[in-house]
């Protein structure tokens, strides 16, 4: 089977050149300058005014996270389905171990929420709830034979998933020493429940809350001593999740100015939404948008910042942190009480729109765009030059993009299992045109669904080539 | 007249990958899976084991630049065809306009050096040594009718090419309006002219002296003044020259870090040699290696801070201010006054080879190579994608390198014209292999040359791609 | 003759206490816990409820400077009693070297304007406008023999005061030598001439032109070059005038963690005024506040920067740079072209009392007034312990101030010889109440004056103390 | 009674001058120029020669600290006796609360051993190891009541004296409301117990592993995340204790610079020993040197960085940490396991000597040995103007210091409870000279004591005066 993107103009990292795609059942079979190809493909696609990027790539979804006595709302079908109509073509989701768990058991019942329900490829991070001897054995087991090569921590959340300074140091020396990746959640979960407490305590129990007993200062704090333990661990390799406050970028900045292996990804939420204009909302309504990190003060400089720091790499990658619970029954377990308030947002759906639209807004070149939300992530998590990257012997996971389209926002029209969207009535100067998966069309031009539920592979992950 | 080279793997400056390359006359024509193509290529060419890398890019070199009263040995024959040896397959040399006289003179004299001697292709920067009305009417003209869209200034080099902060601002507000690029030597010159006289008055007379005139504190805060000047100028985009000096590495950092567009390049001489070891040779023989700035001290940490630099991208690029004098007659015009000294050193066959060591010696990733020595001096100075990528459409400008191989550096062997080595006795830990121009084999496997004279075309540049 | 201070509050840099001050002849003869001393002095003043602080210092006027074709108004007589009334007891005005004058000539005819005319102690600071081997041989003889131990060169003015980096250079190097202190006027003089003559030619001609043609980023790149000449010269104590603007502190404070002899002054119109509010009011009348460096933007936070730095000490010391020019003939000569007015604006009488507004308004401890307008500016220029402190042998130099007064500025009964004020109606929380100058009662509670001009002094002052 | 110190020079923070110095009972009466007081004093002190200071305050002593099973080996009566020697004539030791004891009680406990047992006067600090409601409402009681203004908490010794952040946050939060100063023992305990547990299961039990397991980064980590928790509690006054490394003096600069009420000490040992000429000896030795924060690698520019610090101050005051343990039966619980020998050494007979030691090197100007021995500590701590200042109304707490002296350290000769010497063979280019508390000459010129247990008396303080 073969397929011809041609008349396009393909978009990597370092820039853009006019090329047909050719494509032999599920990879690349070869890059040529246009209209040179003389054989007779089965199916063409004409890409004449459109970008041939590489299929986006989310790395921080949470598909069915048990939370705060619910689960999210998107389960594998649903939500990566969702992500293919968005333009991404893998997830790479959150497998957890709880404290006492066996990890392995976490890793088996995430195998069987994603199994048979995938439209499209998947890889897992490992959440590691409960670290101890075992765990530790454990993470070296999950990178040497399971494809599981990043492991995700908890300076939040006490009680539930945090680890304390110890145990993210002796996490990270295992890292160090079997290569993998520590993926930081950086909040002062310790002080922050001090904070809560006293809200609550005083009353103050609406959304808003919930952001201002999370101080941007306590990002900026966990973000300093998490990379002051890399350092103890040797240079561990370091990725912040969620990135949201200027306190905590200036932290990745100077840590990389020193030539550390430190890396941070942010979220559209954290680029385009505030603390004042959506989770003080009046009444309830603030709480869609209660996610930790909360959004932040628009009369601070943080978003300024996080878009810079994406134009400087000081942020590599765009994720979502999709972890979404509806407003009925789900989000109204806070009512009267922020803090029982389920945290996360739906926005798996909208990333690659999300950040083209800085590039329609000139705060982001269209190279930067395609190795945030693709190459990156590719190159980041081990996925790459099978993922990421538009190249001979690549995974056909492709995506044409339309910058003469127009994308609008509602909960609508989106395919999120969510009964409302974070991103209501938000517009994109763009469009995703077609999306293809391994060579097959999931999504044609016109709108067409041509993707099904189980078709979606595991992908088992290398370490990551994004080191210095 | 086709060919494909089979076997190798492509690098870029994200991965790397398994492809053959077809060529169609002098250009690239398709990246293929390996062993998909089913025509017949005229020529194949086996890259088993080798690294496939686009041609190199050397964006700093003087051929014969005149200087104290000679001119660099190396002219547009000698020059390029020994760049050709060293894998690089296109220079950007300096045109030069003295105080004086119109820009468009010291432009045609350029081409009148070039025309009918490059073995590879060239384009120009412009040294504007005499900012004035007509100076900077003569850069808009070069920008849009001539292909020179960078223009190189001097806060070195009184009374010679040095423009003061005035002018260097309005040059600056020139660029602002026309895209351009403006390109820094930045030393102070003015106190270092105190301080040379003062070495001299004091009979400090030896090469050494050179350098100890010179101190890095000075290079430093010429970059900052520099950085400051193009703020005021609205951030124009500046790029810094042979950046040798850790206190100028921390100024472009900075500047980057806010998101300046503030690029720099270093040189091999910076990465490797030193004041005490080379400069400060016995006798006169630390004249083989007197140019500015000078060799930094291995006191201080301006060598692992480059190293750095080049890995966390705060230096963008690797050039050679490739300007050869040879001992005989030229250097020895300093005998007795360093300060008389014609200052350069010959450089541009041993840049591929000696930045590749730094991936051998495990201090760059092999991407970072590629990306330093090809991809970035391609996007920074307007030549990408027809140089620096290996991608359909782009010229065949393709260097096999062999990871296994071995070079050793000599006057003895080198093709410059040039009576020394400043790199005599260096081995790398890795070879050129095979070098193509443009389609065209100039190098092969075992060292036969097959390039000549004239071949080499003039590239009009487009502004860089490579901003923010 | 004997004067006892009685019941007042001795307040120094590192706190206050309750004591009586006992004053024979010209000096300070003792300091007693209160009500102890036995004897019958001839005077007694009650200071119940005043605070008792050493006569303040300031050491940046100007009086009688010639600037662009006219002079400052004040003249020994008329600033110095200005002063007096103002709780100034000391002035360190700068005498002035032209290019191709003798410096000790330009000292005589200072002493010629000061000799017999001043109401109060004084000593100088000598402008070297040209530096050349004359110009440093005068330097050193001024060190030994004439009491001048602090020279200031100007970064800015070119054709006027204006030394290049080399001269900047060699007279720091003589300051080395001979321990003297380079006091600096930090501004990119030549990008600024560029900034001015593109104003007038737009025809921007109206006084804020003034402010905008020196942006604050030139103050800074002049300050972090000096600090690099500084340190070429292998640590010169330098000190900057007049520091206005963010970037400038923050060059500043950077060298002063680094352990280097960098100071700062700042002056209350930096701290008070700025660009939109005065030197923007409508039609001329913005030529009151010309002065350069300009004032500030209120959008910017240079006002609470230079606050904060006066708490860190990374500002050392609040002068005035009082150099006053009639609106009226004087101001005028720059209708219709804004960089022919007078640089320059009155403040010698406010200094205490402005300063003190910060101490009642929590800016600033009451500690850090004294410091900084009394006991630095005499360690820092040679004067200390004869001035600066309340101690036995100490000039009786003494100031009783009423925190429970009030002042109101105005024109209508300011002392200084200028027809307007740059402080018109502000109103200050305290008052000058007793003013003594070497045990003489200058100005009373009662406001009766009991100065006479030419009892002021000349002060041979000695090399700094205040040096790490 | 009343005693005249004639001929001396007195010396404070801002400079020095000649001065007589008239004791009246317990206080000074009066500072009187040489010669001029006319009175019969029933003593008379020729300071000819000598420095005339406030007499020495020791802010940071443990006398009977519990640890690890046994007590620190110096009591009031031996502790205070031997400080009084070294010119020290005011301590502040440290109360203990342990977890779950009544802070009042502890209070009470520390009264007990001082009260009768003190040669000078003392005051108390109170260490808070169990933050709950009980123990926050106590810290307000002290300070209304108890003239305890200061209490310092443990990012160490989990398990012991631990408080994790949001107990380091709600201390904070409380002082912020009283005035309170919060002390901060700043290392990760978390991360080093983690360290030491590998370090023992591979057998590494030497004492020199004490120092490794406690790498500096980790004080560096600390000391940011306490100045960020002070932040989030609004700017609480917070004074470092016993600040070692250049990590953390970093962290203490830069929130000095934002102009927050950050303060630190250091003390001798930091100065001058280090992790391999001390506490890595051969054999057992090391253990005299085992403290914690640990005595730092001479690879590592701690030392040099620390003298700067003082000299900028960021280090504000030179404390001892005091806190002795013989090698007998003390320190020998550690054979065999450094984590169990008893952490601290002796020094409260040294500081003025080992600070001055750094004057007569040129480190350190004889003005901020002054500030940083007695002025500053005084300020800092609630006792200015009592003591710390030589002024009317003082206490006649004073300090004749011979500049031309010299004084070797041995546990042969010192006076504390001890048996060995952290400072064995030092020697000071100084010498105490006489020793004057509240009016008493306790050590005279030939060494002879006059003290006695049981005159020093209980300090209540007040609020600290130092803040910006």
């Amino acid at each position: 089977m073969t397929l011809l993107i041609t008349g396009g103009e393909v978009v990597g990292p370092t820039g853009r050149f006019a090329a047909d795609v050719l494509v032999d059942g599920e990879t690349i079979s070869a890059l040529l300058a246009p209209g040179t190809w003389s054989g007779q493909p089965e199916t063409t696609i004409d890409a004449t005014g459109k970008l041939v990027i590489p299929g986006g790539i989310d790395v921080h979804t949470h598909m069915k996270l048990p939370f705060g006595g619910t689960f999210a709302s998107d389960d594998f079908d649903t939500g990566t389905k969702a992500a293919a109509y968005g333009g991404t073509t893998t997830i790479i989701d959150f497998a957890v171990q709880r404290t006492g768990e066996v990890v392995q058991d976490g890793l088996a019942a995430w195998h069987a929420l994603a199994d048979g329900n995938a439209h499209i490829d998947y890889g897992f991070h490992m959440i590691i709830g409960g670290v101890d001897d075992d765990a530790l054995k454990a993470m070296d087991q999950l990178v040497a034979d399971e494809g599981v090569t990043s492991f995700k921590l908890f300076m939040a959340y006490p009680g539930v998933f945090y680890s304390d300074d110890g145990k993210v140091l002796r996490a990270m020396q295992t890292a160090r020493e079997n290569g993998a990746t520590i993926m930081m959640h950086a909040e002062n979960g310790i002080a922050i429940d001090v904070l809560v407490a006293q809200a609550l305590a005083k009353g103050q129990t609406d959304p808003v809350f919930h952001g201002l007993t999370r101080p941007s200062i306590l990002e900026g704090e966990a973000t300093h001593r998490a990379i002051a333990l890399a350092q103890v661990a040797r240079d561990t390799p370091l990725y912040f999740v969620h990135l949201s406050a200027s306190e905590a970028l200036a932290e990745v900045a100077a840590a990389r100015d020193a030539g550390r292996n430190v890396f941070a990804e942010t979220c559209p939420q954290y680029l385009y939404l505030t603390l004042e204009d959506q989770l003080g909302a009046p009444g309830f309504e603030g709480a869609k948008w209660v996610a930790s990190p909360p959004l932040r003060s628009k009369e601070e400089p943080h978003r300024d910042d996080l878009w810079r720091g994406l134009r400087t790499n000081d942020l590599a990658i765009v994720s979502t942190d999709h972890c979404p619970f509806c407003m009925k029954d789900q989000k109204e377990l806070g009512l009267g009480d922020f803090s029982k308030i389920p945290n996360g947002m739906g926005t798996v759906e909208h990333r690659v729109d999300l950040v083209y639209q800085g590039v329609a807004e000139g705060k982001l070149s269209v190279e930067r765009w395609v190795e945030t939300i693709a190459t990156t992530p590719a190159r980041m998590f081990g996925l790459y030059p099978r993922k990421g990257v538009i190249a001979p012997g690549s995974d056909a996971d492709i995506v044409l993009y339309d910058p003469n389209g127009r994308t609008t926002i509602s909960a609508a029209t989106h395919h999120m299992n969510l009964d409302y969207s974070a991103w209501e009535g938000f517009t994109i100067a763009g469009k995703v045109d077609t999306v293809i998966s391994r060579g097959e069309v999931l999504v044609d031009r016109d709108g067409g669904y041509h993707g099904r539920k189980g078709r979606g592979r595991y992908l088992k992950r290398g370490l990551s080539s994004y080191l210095r």
